[in-house]
C-alpha cells in the first residue's frame, strides 16, 4: 500500500510501505477513507519535534475495517470506524476512568513500528479498546464533521472541559488553528455566554464567529490581555482554553484569566514552562489544567451530536486532496495558506 | 502599643508604634491576644521577598474587639474574633464566590499602611467582611488550635481542595512544614485512603503520623519520587499537596502525581516556574491548582470542626513566647529550630 513518511524537516513522502496485516489477537486492519493534516504534525515537518527518518506521520482518520484478530468482538470487515489519535485497551484503570491517553498499552499513530493515518490502511492495536463505529452509508459532509473527531473537536472539548466550561460563563480562546476553533465550538456547546477568540486571521476568525466566538480579538501577547481585559470590565474570562502551545499564547492565556479561573491547555508545548507565570497565578489562583486529549472517551458523545445535526466542526476543513497530494498540503499548512488538509483516500466513499 | 517591625533581612524589632483606631467606618480595632510566626514570613526575613524598612509583619491573630467604626455591624466590642491572613469587603463578587483572596478592597496584614499581626493591636479594615467570631472563653489549647485557621490550616484545606483530594484516593503532601502538616489533617478530614508525608525531619514527620500520615518518605528530589512511585505500585498519588514553593519542591510534586491527578500548590513560589514541568504535566495530564487560600472562605466550616473536637491543627506550635521574644523566634524557626512559634501576648486570657 502508500503512506506518508517523514524523512526529516520538510521532507515528507507518499510512498509504497508493506501492506498492513494482523499481528497480534486483538488487532484490526482498517482501510482509511479520509485522513487529515494536523496543527501538531507541523511541529515535526518543522523538525520542532523530532520524528526517526522513515516513521510514518498521521494521526487522524476514518475507515472501513477490513480484518480482524480473533479476539476483536466490537467491530468487524466492513464496519465504518473513527479512529482516535492514540489507540488504546480499553480495559485498564485509566481506559475505565477516561484517560485512555495513559493507558499502558496505548500508543500514539505514527510511532516507530505503526502504521501512520495517512495511507491506505492502518493496524490497529486494540481494536476493541480503540475504534469506535459509525452509521455506514452517511453523506460526504457527515464524514469530514466526524474525521474531526479524531483530534482537533475532542481536544477542543478536552480544552473546554479543563478551563472549566460551564453555562453562562466567559470563555476565551487563545489560537484560531483548528483546535482553537473546534475549542469555540466546545465552548458554545457547553453553554459559554461569551466566547473571545483571540487570533489574527481573519478567514479563520469569521470560522470562530460561525462557530459561536462573540467577539473576536486580532491581537497577540499584551495586546491579547489588554484587549480581553478591556472586553471583561478588567476583570479577564473564566475559562481559557489555550490552543497554541507556545511559551507567549501560555503567557497570554493565563494573563486573561479571571481570578480563580482556570486556563485548559492542549497546545502541545514548545515553550518549555517559562510562560507559566506561576507567581500571577499563585496570587490569582489560576487553575491550569489539560494535557492531550483522551479523544477515545469524547467521541461517543461528540459523535452523537454530530449525528443529530447539533455539532458540525466540519468547516475547519478548508483544503482537500488526495493521498498524492499530502507533502504539498503539509506545505500549505505550513505556510498557512491552509487552515486543515482533508485527505479523501482515492477510490473512498 | 508595641508591635514587631522588619528593616530587612534578619533584621525584625519589637518597637513602641503608634495604637491603632478606627479611621473608616468599617474599621475596627482588635487587642491581639495569640499571633504566630508564619513560613512565609521567613521569606522576607531572609530577604528572598522584599519589604519597606520599617514595615510591621504577621498575618495571623486571634484578639478581642475594642473599638468600632459605625459601619461594623457584625463585630462589638468585647467579641473574641479569628482574623485571615488577608481582610476582605465580604461584598464584592469575589468575596461571595469563596475567593475573598481577590477582593478588590482587600490587603495583607503589614503591607505599607497597615498593622501587622505579631503586635498588640491591629486595625482591621472592613471588619465586618473579615473577621469571625468564636465562643468566649474557649480553653487554651482552642485558642491555640483556632490560631491555626487563620493561615496554616486554612492553607491545608485549600491544598488539599486543589489537589482533588476525595475519600479514597491516595494523597501525598511535600513539605513537612507547618502548611505540609495542616495540608496532612486535611487530607485525613477530606478522606484521602492513603496519606504520603514526603519530609525528612524526623520530628515534623512524627507530626505528620499523628496527623493521619500512613507512610512517611524522608526524601526529596527524584529520590523522593522513586520512592512514592515505589509506595504506588509506580502510578503515583492522586491528590499532591505542595507545599514549600521552591522549583525543587514543585517539580516533585508534578513527578509523584498519578496521570490525570492534581498538584494543590499553596507554597509561596519563589523558584520561578521552572519547576513545572510542563511537558510532563501535558503527557499526563497532570492539573496545577491553588494559590493563595481565601481563609476567610474556609474558616467556619473549620471552626465548627475545632469546636467540635474533630480536628486540633494546634500540635504545629512547638514553640511559645511573648511578644519580646518574636526576634528569637524567626531565629529559630530561620534555623529550624522551631516548626511553628506561638506568640502569647501579656495578659492575654
Amino acid at each position: 500500500m502508500r503512506a506518508t513518511v517523514i524523512y526529516g524537516p520538510r521532507d515528507v513522502r507518499v510512498e509504497e510501505v508493506p501492506d498492513p496485516q494482523v499481528r497480534e489477537p486483538h488487532d484490526a486492519v482498517v482501510r482509511v477513507t479520509h485522513a487529515c493534516i494536523c496543527g501538531s504534525d507541523l511541529w515535526a515537518y518543522q523538525g520542532v519535534a523530532s520524528r526517526k527518518p522513515g516513521q510514518r506521520i498521521g494521526h487522524e482518520f476514518l475507515g472501513v475495517v477490513t480484518e480482524t484478530g480473533p479476539d476483536v468482538h466490537g467491530v468487524a470487515p466492513g464496519d465504518v470506524v473513527i479512529a482516535p489519535f492514540v489507540w488504546s485497551d480499553g480495559t485498564c484503570a485509566y481506559c475505565l476512568e477516561g484517560l485512555h491517553t495513559s493507558c499502558p498499552r496505548g500508543g500514539f499513530w505514527g510511532e516507530p513500528g505503526s502504521d501512520g493515518g495517512q495511507g491506505e490502511a492502518v493496524r490497529v492495536p486494540h481494536a476493541d479498546g480503540t475504534l469506535v463505529k459509525i452509521p455506514p452509508g452517511l453523506p460526504e459532509n457527515t464524514m469530514t464533521a466526524l474525521l474531526a473527531l479524531s483530534d482537533v473537536m475532542s481536544t477542543g472539548h478536552h480544552a473546554a472541559l479543563a478551563a472549566g466550561v460551564r453555562p453562562g460563563v466567559t470563555a476565551a480562546v487563545v489560537g484560531d488553528g483548528a483546535v482553537g476553533l473546534c475549542g469555540v465550538l466546545a465552548a458554545q456547546r457547553l453553554g459559554a455566554a461569551r466566547i473571545i477568540m483571540c487570533g489574527r486571521h481573519a478567514s479563520r476568525t469569521a470560522i470562530a464567529g460561525r462557530f459561536g466566538a462573540t467577539d473576536i480579538v486580532p491581537a497577540r501577547g499584551q495586546d491579547a490581555v489588554d484587549a480581553v481585559r478591556d472586553l471583561t470590565g478588567g476583570e479577564g474570562a473564566h475559562a481559557v482554553l489555550e490552543a497554541v502551545g507556545t511559551e507567549q499564547s501560555m503567557r497570554t492565556a493565563i494573563h486573561i484569566a479571571r481570578d480563580g479561573g482556570a486556563v485548559g491547555y492542549v497546545g502541545v508545548p514548545h515553550g518549555g514552562s517559562a510562560g507559566v507565570d506561576i507567581s500571577d497565578m499563585f496570587g490569582r489562583n489560576i487553575a491550569l489544567r489539560g494535557g492531550v486529549a483522551p479523544a477515545r472517551a469524547y467521541i461517543p458523545e461528540l459523535l452523537a451530536d454530530v449525528l443529530a445535526g447539533r455539532l458540525d466542526p466540519g468547516p475547519v476543513f478548508d483544503t482537500v486532496t488526495g493521498l498524492d497530494g499530502v507533502p504539498a498540503g503539509y506545505e500549505a499548512m505550513n505556510g498557512r495558506r491552509a487552515l486543515k488538509v482533508l485527505i479523501r483516500m482515492e477510490g473512498a466513499s
